[in-house]
């Protein structure tokens, strides 16, 4: 199976490296191509010679417009029968109207979620997949080469994939705001000296609040938890606004969320405090996000 | 190195059979006694006996009041040198007061957080001490034996084991409440039969936001998700409440804190809803807390 792959930055490569090993056979197209990867990929000089090289195109580009300009370049190109995979952290509100676009011309849209940041290269990604079962079904091998052990799942019908991967994100939004406020006690608290990164790592074992995000982070307290160095501001990317925005109008109450996404506008006007920088050294550790 | 053990509930016997594996011998006291534990352990008929046996004394009793009659009791009874642990989620400011208590006597007063749960008896309980260092020093081979691999800290000074325990809490207190945000819109939101279990135990593997109480959470959605016998009201034992204080003494926002006690306080005043039941649960499945 040939597989294409559309944005070769640090999810897109993550992606391909682990496909590359299950030997598939691999084109990709970004718009700063990267001379070498260390494993087998073919560059292509433009989407359309990825559309049509491949039957599998998996596009891993910022969401957005982005996605569009993309989408209509291969289907111009693309022959019926094509799967297209939007792995990235597109609205699923655009996921519903792209699937429907590709229906049209007989191609295929999988809307997939992906988790794992910079660590999924490695341990695997967790896929959450929405869009027409059987070709869902089709790529399986696909699924398995991506994903961690069990890391991989079928959500339903075209957008459902982006709408869990929304609500992943806004749950990892009120987890590290509870993780921050937590430290930023420890840390300005009571009781002066307290060893954070001591305290996080045994908290790592047979706690009720390990985690794997609790495990980068205290890994990093343990050799700095002046955290001097990390940003008080705090990125976002928006799927947490969506998240809001989408319980809203479903009448569901999210107050953690509500507060974390105040606590990171407010340190990107105001600047922030110890809690924000462990809430920006999370995103920086699984991520790579500088901001 | 005999020990002593005040209070033989959940914790509390699940800590006795740990040690009791550990071949230490045991003298335990509780006011309702089981007849039976199923590991070596002198039942004592008083307090008195338990102080009168024994050089280290473990607490495993509710906070409040009951530590103070029980420590006055011990210290009436106990010789000089007597090691008492507070294994309970006692305000540290109580712990500090009583360790100078015990002082005055010649007796060790540590304060340990205890976080496990029902799971603690089997893979180790997480260990937060607080006291006399050198009292902590000689019980090396009790933590070992209590605490998971890796599963115990010393904290500092007497109070600040209790204290840290407090943080743990409230940080429990928000990461509940933003899985229980994340399920209620997948239950509820834009689409539905969404499988929730499927897609939480997807999330264990490779995910941003994978956790030990994800794991218990998903376990139980995948056998039934309706959650219909889960109560809506959730419970509380005060340690969030204390946290929110001390981050007000010190003026340190935790609005994600004090979005889980306003969603938990709501829950009992006028009922809650799906989200709600899922911190309930996850009480549930991870204390035995039926409220």
């Amino acid at each position: 199976m040939n597989i294409g792959i559309v944005g070769l930055g640090r999810m897109g490569s993550g992606i391909a490296q682990r496909l590359a090993r299950a030997h598939f056979t691999l084109y990709g197209y970004d718009v700063h191509p990267t001379a070498t990867f260390g494993f087998p990929l073919t560059l292509c000089s433009s989407i359309k010679d990825v559309a049509e090289k491949t039957s599998v195109i998996i596009l891993m580009v910022p969401a957005g417009e982005i996605v569009d300009k993309a989408l209509t370049e291969i289907l111009t190109y693309a022959p019926q029968g094509t799967i297209i995979i939007d792995g990235g952290n597109s609205n699923y509100a655009d996921s519903i109207r792209r699937a429907a676009l590709c229906k049209q011309r007989d191609i295929f849209f999988l809307d997939c979620g992906t988790s794992g940041g910079l660590h999924g290269k490695e341990h695997g990604y967790c896929l959450m997949i929405g869009g027409e079962k059987s070709a869902y079904e089709k790529l399986i091998p696909v699924w398995e080469a991506i994903a961690a052990p069990h890391g991989y799942v079928y959500t339903g019908p075209s957008g459902s994939g982006h709408y869990v991967k929304m609500v992943h994100n806004g749950i990892e939004y009120g987890i590290l705001q509870a993780y921050a406020e937590g430290f930023h006690l420890l840390k300005e608290g009571e009781f002066a000296n307290l060893d954070l990164g001591a305290i996080g790592h045994t908290w790592e074992h047979g706690s009720v609040i390990r985690s794997w995000l609790l495990e980068l982070l205290s890994t990093h307290l343990k050799k700095d938890a002046t955290l001097s160095n990390i940003p008080a501001q705090i990125g976002e990317n928006g799927t947490g606004r969506w998240m809001r925005q989408e319980a809203q109008k479903s009448n569901i109450p999210t107050p953690a969320l509500d507060a974390a996404l105040e606590v990171r506008a407010e340190s990107q006007k105001k600047g922030g405090n110890y809690g924000t920088k462990i809430v920006s050294l999370a995103r920086l550790l699984f991520g790579g996000h500088v901001q």
